[in-house]
């Protein structure tokens, strides 16, 4: 990719217009952002001013929030107009939404009047739920034309249509009666009447469903569309599969990000400040450390402990570690489990017999393990406190994959959000407790052994 | 959900046919899914008779490995067949190749010729592929004909294709020579030809290229479809939207699996065994207890620091979560914008320098924190401890912030999957190292203070 930046760079300096329009011309979507995000942001507006709108469209609705507020002030007004009345209506209305202050007024005084009105009545809704991604672009008819007649219709029909592959027939209230895909129609015969093939058992979300839900829907059903009807089950719009995909991706990010201690939305790296990464990392941490202090509380409290069988204090970071990654993969599989709307709270009883069982085979092997490895390798300790170690380190795989299973299915239970929990809090509860139990685990089998 | 459940096995019970049909005319395949996870096998494959055949192939498509080869055995030869023969015919190979082997031999012996040919072509290819996502079940028509033609051929046109919506155009060697949605085609005249109208610069993939890159193409170019060929750019098939979000649901699990310490493929953990839930976490488990010893070997090492300054044992659990938090989040986001096509080997200056900025803001920020958090809130330490302390942090913190990002940039560039290396063996690293530079810290200060 470096190679095709450089390339660039070199038409520009020699100014070789030929060069430059045949070299875009073959440029794909995803070539084009990555050359966008290897450009400084003098080059990107050059390059950007070589575009066809097209594709000038395509990168605007692919780049970050900030990166779309810096290139629209860069732009006359003009070329702000021609690109901004051609943009689908939802990514407009995202649009308006996410850009500076600023350029919004802008943005806003160089659409047309209809245009205008069709974003206001997109913005009137939150942009998580099934209305913030729909389009009110869509094919509606009613129930009584013919196939031949709505095969005219489509054909000479309106060129802006987010699709044509799915008609939506709507009675004189606008509600929705059924939808039938374009396939149906050209197959079935001149004269049949629309509503005589019509689907009328519709799948359609409604405008406050939020948008994980839609995505499901979508995908379950196979669909390219799925229709947005108001509580009057009012056609309001229509969401397409690729802002499924979208909203796929973007909750994928959010989720990894959550597993990595970090919240917020997903930005592209190197074009994102140092500034705004900070502020979305170090939340998280702070409150990690300041929790994650209390073992310091547990290993004041048990000091003694360790104070009589100083061998216990090196194998503290394993004992920490092994318990924090036994609960953080309980709580990945329950977590996705109940993401993908496959586990739910009733099936607690299910999941901790499952996770009893797994945590005493692991915890079997992996004492076993830790013993043998004591035993044999450097640092090396003694039998009884080699079985010691296993002893422990048993209890202490049983109980983070329990609580690491049960902790996400409480907390969906409660309304919050698992994932939060997932790795980092989860490993801070595993450490405080994780300690305690290897600490009096310990002390009961030395007592034992040395009474 | 459970409730939906109750209902069905009362009807089960009572033999309420008519409530059982309506019920399940009702049912959305998500509910469908639902209950049948709800469901024993008895009663799922009660449940399972009473669908009519389109739902039965939904299902089929949604349930794992396991369930489609239990269900299947559980079938009369002919309600196999009757499946068998209407499924897509990519969604059919997958079938074969994952069920059990005396499964997919009666499968085999039920397939008429023509299936069993096209079968066996689809499973000539790797399943992680662009050919192993693709159907052979698309529309391709010669250049030369015209609008009117292909409308009539699509019109009478084979019910079983996977698509009818974009219109691939070939010669006579079978090579992609264009493509035309079916959009482009109604809105044309009826006497133009299709190659006049055929966009000619065609995006293809090679039948060989990963799944995810397929995904990625699909997604940049909000395709509904796009085309697989060979080396000859011959067509050998089509992979549809519905397959890429199928993908990238996949994907997503097994990235958030490989984060959570586990590997494997995604599959339902309610009907998962233990024995295969255990294969799946063990071998991480063992790996990271054996290479998370090491920090034996180094707390072994420093021990007569520790010894001497017996405050610094108890913040050990703090200093080494602390330092995987912070390189866990710095893996997450180079991980997540190489994932996204975002960021590559070429940027890890920029990377560097950037986490090297936010690693001394972030220590310091962190530093400041235990250093009053020790002073203030019991176990307190001295001032000079706490300062030892803070330093110590500081350094912990940036030098888990360069390698959380230096290492999975490195492991991308050699061609290794860097995800596997994120939140686990990331934290082992780190906190061999971290305990390194908090033992040498601490000495270093704690004697230039007695010094």
């Amino acid at each position: 990719m470096g190679n095709l930046a450089d390339k660039f760079r070199e038409y520009f300096l020699q100014n070789s217009l030929k060069e430059l329009h045949d070299t875009i011309q073959e440029l794909s979507i995803s070539e084009l952002i990555l050359l966008w995000h290897d450009f400084n942001e003098g080059e990107s507006l050059q390059l950007f001013s070589y575009l066809d709108l097209e594709q000038k469209i395509d990168l605007i609705n692919q780049i970050s929030e900030e990166e779309q507020s810096d290139l629209l002030k860069a732009l006359s007004s003009e070329g702000q107009r021609q690109i901004l009345m051609q943009m689908d209506p939802d990514d407009l209305a995202d649009l308006i939404q996410t850009v500076n202050h600023d350029v919004r007024e802008t943005v806003w005084n160089s659409l047309d009047e209809e245009t205008r009105k069709e974003t206001q009545f997109l913005l009137r809704f939150d942009s998580d739920d099934a209305a913030g991604l729909m389009t009110p672009r869509y094919v509606a008819l009613r129930s009584n034309i013919t196939v031949e007649q709505a095969i005219r219709f489509i054909r000479e029909g309106n060129k802006d249509l987010e699709t044509i592959y799915y008609v939506y027939v709507v009675d004189n209230l606008q509600r929705l009666m059924g939808v039938i895909s374009l396939r149906e129609i050209l197959i079935a015969k001149d004269q049949e009447r629309i509503g005589e093939r019509m689907e009328k058992n519709v799948i359609s979300v409604r405008e406050d469903t939020d948008q994980e839900e839609v995505a499901k829907i979508l995908e379950d059903n196979d669909f390219i569309a799925v229709p947005v009807v108001d509580s009057f089950h009012r056609l309001l719009g229509i969401v397409t599969f690729d802002d499924v995909i979208d909203v796929i991706r973007e909750e994928q990010t959010e989720d990894i990000y959550k597993m990595g201690a970090m919240e917020g939305s997903a930005d592209v790296y190197l074009h994102t400040s140092v500034w705004k990464l900070l502020k979305k990392r170090i939340p998280w941490l702070i409150l990690l450390l300041l929790t994650g202090t209390i073992t310091t509380n547990v290993l004041d409290l048990f000091s003694h402990i360790f104070d009589a069988a100083a061998f216990l204090i090196i194998f503290i970071p394993v004992i920490t570690q092994t318990g924090g990654n036994t609960g953080t993969q309980s709580s990945t599989l329950i977590i996705r489990g109940l993401a993908m709307g496959e586990l739910q709270f009733s099936d607690l009883g299910k999941v901790i017999l499952k996770e009893i069982a797994l945590g005493i085979l692991m915890g079997i092997i992996l004492g076993v393990l830790i013993l043998a490895r004591s035993l044999f390798l450097p640092p090396v300790v003694g039998l009884y406190e080699a079985v010691v170690l296993g002893f422990s380190l048993i209890f202490v795989v049983l109980f983070s994959t329990i609580i690491g299973s049960i902790a996400p299915l409480l907390i969906h239970k409660a309304g919050g959000d698992p994932t939060v929990i997932a790795a980092p809090l989860m490993s801070t509860f595993i450490d405080v407790m994780g300690l305690t139990i290897y600490a009096v685990t310990a002390q009961t089998m030395l007592s034992m052994a040395s009474g």
